[in-house]
């Protein structure tokens, strides 16, 4: 009886992936025919590359929604025994191993986009048309990712136009859980305003400032004595410093309160990293900064690939194609967050810990 | 009727894709059942992870064998108009760029293997019990592709023992059908055979042999007066010239026609490689391999990743584990033909083709 | 004596290679001291990862000037016997193959920054003010690069303002015969001009712009037909296509005669790509494609790492740090050169070659 | 006065760096004269791609030493104010860290093999005999590199034969030093033998190996009970298992007090990897596999371009060639620390720890 102990096919279900690239012949489908009722042979030998090669990205954004997930809800949990208004130390690891695992993911599907430009664009083209108006912008995984981390725009066009027209009942639903569920953003910045800064460093905000103001003052000196600059270049750098110097004061000490207090927690994490319960915590900040990074890297990628592939036409669903993916590399998952990287500031140019053993061990005697 | 022109999702069937990844419930199945009429739950976080990637595995190895299948067909066409006995130069280039992809896929299998090493031992070991005995080596289409390009001790080994015995009846099928297949191996040794070489250069044999005595004489007389090397270094270092000078002859001369044929051509196009017609069939031999390394950096990192994950256990099957795997690593896919970069030698050493216009452009007046 | 035969030491000049991490004291050199004369220790124990991982860069960019420069010079070479209006055939797989190598390069190179993110911002900051106003605005070999490659806006950056400045004399002489050098540009633009399109295709230009219109007309009546748009996105979807259709005319038929012809030539090339004598063409092209691919994707994920180690932060040398960097990675090598990718047309939708055999082998009888 | 302040060019003393690739002309070269006085023309435009891929490797070679010293160096430092017994917990972020970034080297100097492989065979040969006899073998650096980890193998070759008559003074003294010196095996053997294990649980070795047995017992039923095995296989299957249970209990149970006690704690840091204060030795354990896989895919890489390039021709050097390397793959850092992976069991299949407290936190009140 094979069928009752586990074996590689079954386990996998590889026949029903394997079953899987075979499109459907909407030409023949009647109405209520299941999409893979009625089936087409491939057009082209390149189409199953194609199909493949995103087939592939979607069990990647399975994976990598599985894992994000997981860091949400991790983040907001306290533990048995823990105080609510204190750091749930015992799970940032585990936050920062799902983190791990998904930005590896991102750099394996941005890698993967090679395996498509090895498709010549008159391949492409040769089936492109019985497939229009398919397209990538429809992908509800893709789009769930973007609402579960927070990103703003994404949010805003999941429930309205052409997208979610096209959503199937089951579709639409995940959509709208989707959009209930906190966002990883939102548990990311609930976690941080836990952070017990005040009782390691009560002056934090405002010596943080004092001190960037220092280094403002070192910069403007350092670029007037640059030997190198003109006068023009000079003023340009003073400007800059200047501006830099307003957005770390209102970083740091304005918005409202929430705000400034995740604010305040990434830059103190962050400063302040090697003290040792801190290293989870900035391990976990600096897994988050590397998502952000992956995900635009993924953006940029396919971006031009699909100008590699068919230069600056209109998508396949009808959008301004590789202009519209262009701009979308500009969106930021976390908002400003991650802007504290510009406000950092070297050990030395800030006092120590009021009260270091916040965050100090101690061990058993 | 919205089924009746392509979406991202009907067209690549992603609901069939990703309802693939809740493994059965052996213990609940009837004995009829299809393997997904029961499932479980997933009995650790990370079992998704597992399943994902071996799923994405295979999607991979499906374009592979479509890629190879592709490139083994072209080699054995004889172009309309195109004498029988010469190089089809016309699908060159069309096999170089199948060879290609599978190459660039196998580039990014093999990083692949990171992802699942974000997984702990432990996790793995959460759920290893219930899935045993599958086992990867029971993947079919892995199979398929070493019968396809014909490799030798996996051929022997697909039609007998636990392998065989758990195939399903398509999957005994397709096995068998790969088994009667022309392999790709054949396919290349047939069309090597097809290279005017005498026409180009009658004396390329003899030739070439007479010039490799020369440079082991000249390489004898370099390790002989090697500064740095003792006495014992030396003379092992001319021992495994006399040992390079005997095998370079026997590729050469020896061995049944048809193989000396296709030694020959494989030299004989290496060498000769900047001649104009030669160049599509050199890029070629190069892709093959680029292959059959990246075949073996698979396996490689196939090994690691599992005495990382598991150390030197039995494996879920049954088998010797990461020891069978690491064996595995030495299988030759083409045999002793790629060991002609051992006796490959330098331009000046070679005499020019007698008949060079052979494999030169002519163009129109 | 043992400095008479060649070593791994002295071959490679290991000693003068690794004798150069240890940065120049500034404050204590003398106005006419090398730089090398007094150096000062790490001022941190990430400087000398700071250090390596730039001079690797160097090392690499040394190897890319060295291939494109190849590749330039083979590009514009006629070889003897060939007719001067006539592709270069024989010299085109060894451009492809320096291309090729340029683009394993980059490869590797965008790799890189990962080594450079391990190491934490506020490491950076311990050394980031004694290296002020060093900048990588200074490279002089990542602007001959850009050089030569004929990018216009680092061309007109090059012999003005504080890059010019601070060359020193050898430097400067290094820009000024860069900038005096025929660009790979140019010598693409002449080596496509001379493709005898009309001896092939009498009427190529004319007709591809006809196929063209019916396309477009097609494209619309599908956009039109979309049953998943809106009214709103089926009339941008047209306004894009009346766009295409007048942006392609004006590449197949308007512009300079030069211009012109190689706009065709692009176009021809990669249209009739499996015409056996326009397969390396054809690869020399996609190996271009991948070239300004490759150096995008650097420039972006220099501008990412950068963000994400010192944020939005004026940069060393003064420049305005991110923003420049992420300005320049909207900067066109090959001009509008590339924008064939965008005119493409399937098979199927263009005539056949009206004289064939001009791209034809014909071989010896 | 320039020089008196950074620039790219001087701080990263680009002239010097730039200035390495012209190889030494051995022929010219006076019996004092330093090895870069007199240089010769490169032989073939491909010898600059050989001469820059290998300097490249030994920059992050250099980065390579630094980084493993500096772990080293802190696992063998005791903090203030901690007990000479226990874990030094403050450092083992910073090993992790310094370890991660190695990691990443070997990854990337991995890829670097592709590079060289951009090089046609007969390229290689235009200038190899020219270069005969420097070898690889004669690095200096890789050699520090193997002495410090303490692979043994190396470690004793390090001192004969013609690697250590070929040594400058210099280099002579380098190894010297390296010979003497800690390594980090040794560091890390210390280190784990500092694990307060008992204090936490007191029987841990006998009842880790009571329960690797009840585990034993389970794999013999599954495998006896497997259906698809033959009977053979089953055997194999059992006996494989015995032999596994015998290397348990001598890897727990037996050896010298040290290596038991390093051991014992290698396995016990990963069993209990969740508990707090042992999240990060784990990782740091998971670092180490990693650069040990890292290494050995290093070696394989290497052997595979060498055979790829020249077959298995002799080395330059007089060496085996690909064989020597791929012997090389098999040389173990660790010893045999590493394979406790294979005796890992899942959390249920352990007693919890008898007092979990002192891998805990304790936070301020």
């Amino acid at each position: 009886m094979p069928a009752r102990a586990p074996t590689y096919g079954t386990y996998l279900q590889i026949d029903r992936l394997l079953g899987a690239q075979s499109p459907p012949d909407y030409a023949a489908l009647l109405p209520d025919d299941p999409p893979d009722r009625r089936t087409r042979e491939l057009l082209h030998h390149d189409e199953l590359l194609f199909i493949v090669v995103h087939q592939a990205f979607e069990l990647w954004f399975k994976l990598v929604l599985h894992g994000l997930s997981r860091a949400r809800d991790l983040l907001g949990r306290v533990s048995p025994g823990e105080r609510p208004d204190v750091v749930a130390e015992v799970h940032v690891p585990e936050i920062s191993a799902a983190l791990g695992r998904v930005n590896e993911i991102f750099r394996i599907a941005v890698d993967q986009f090679r395996v498509i430009e090895t498709m010549p664009t008159l391949s492409f083209l040769a089936f492109r048309e019985a497939i229009t108006p398919a397209s990538g912008f429809q992908s509800v995984q893709f789009r769930e990712l973007e609402i579960l981390v927070g990103a703003e725009e994404p949010r805003l066009a999941a429930s309205r136009g052409v997208f979610a027209a096209l959503l199937t009942p089951g579709e639409a639903d995940r959509i709208r859980r989707r959009l209930d569920e906190t966002t990883l953003k939102a548990a990311l910045l609930d976690w941080l305003g836990r952070t017990p800064i005040e009782r390691a460093f009560p002056e934090f905000g405002r010596e943080f400032v004092a001190a960037f103001d220092r280094y403002c003052d070192d910069q403007e000196a350092a670029h007037s004595a640059n030997p190198y600059a003109t006068d023009e270049e000079r003023a340009a750098a003073r400007f800059r410093i200047a501006g830099l110097r307003a957005e770390a004061r209102a970083y740091v000490l304005g918005g409202d309160p929430a705000t400034r207090r995740a604010n305040q927690a990434f830059l103190f994490i962050t400063t302040y990293r090697e003290e040792p319960l801190l290293r989870w915590p900035a391990l976990l900040l600096d897994g988050l900064v590397e998502f952000e990074q992956g995900v635009r890297a993924f953006r940029f990628r396919h971006a031009r690939m699909v100008e590699r592939m068919i230069g600056a036409r209109t998508g396949t669903g009808g959008s301004a194609g590789v202009s519209y993916l262009d701009q979308t590399t500009g969106y930021k998952i976390f908002g400003n967050l991650l802007e504290a990287r510009s406000f950092l500031l070297e050990r030395r140019r800030l006092p120590e810990l009021t009260f270091p053993e916040v965050f100090r061990f101690r061990f058993e005697e």
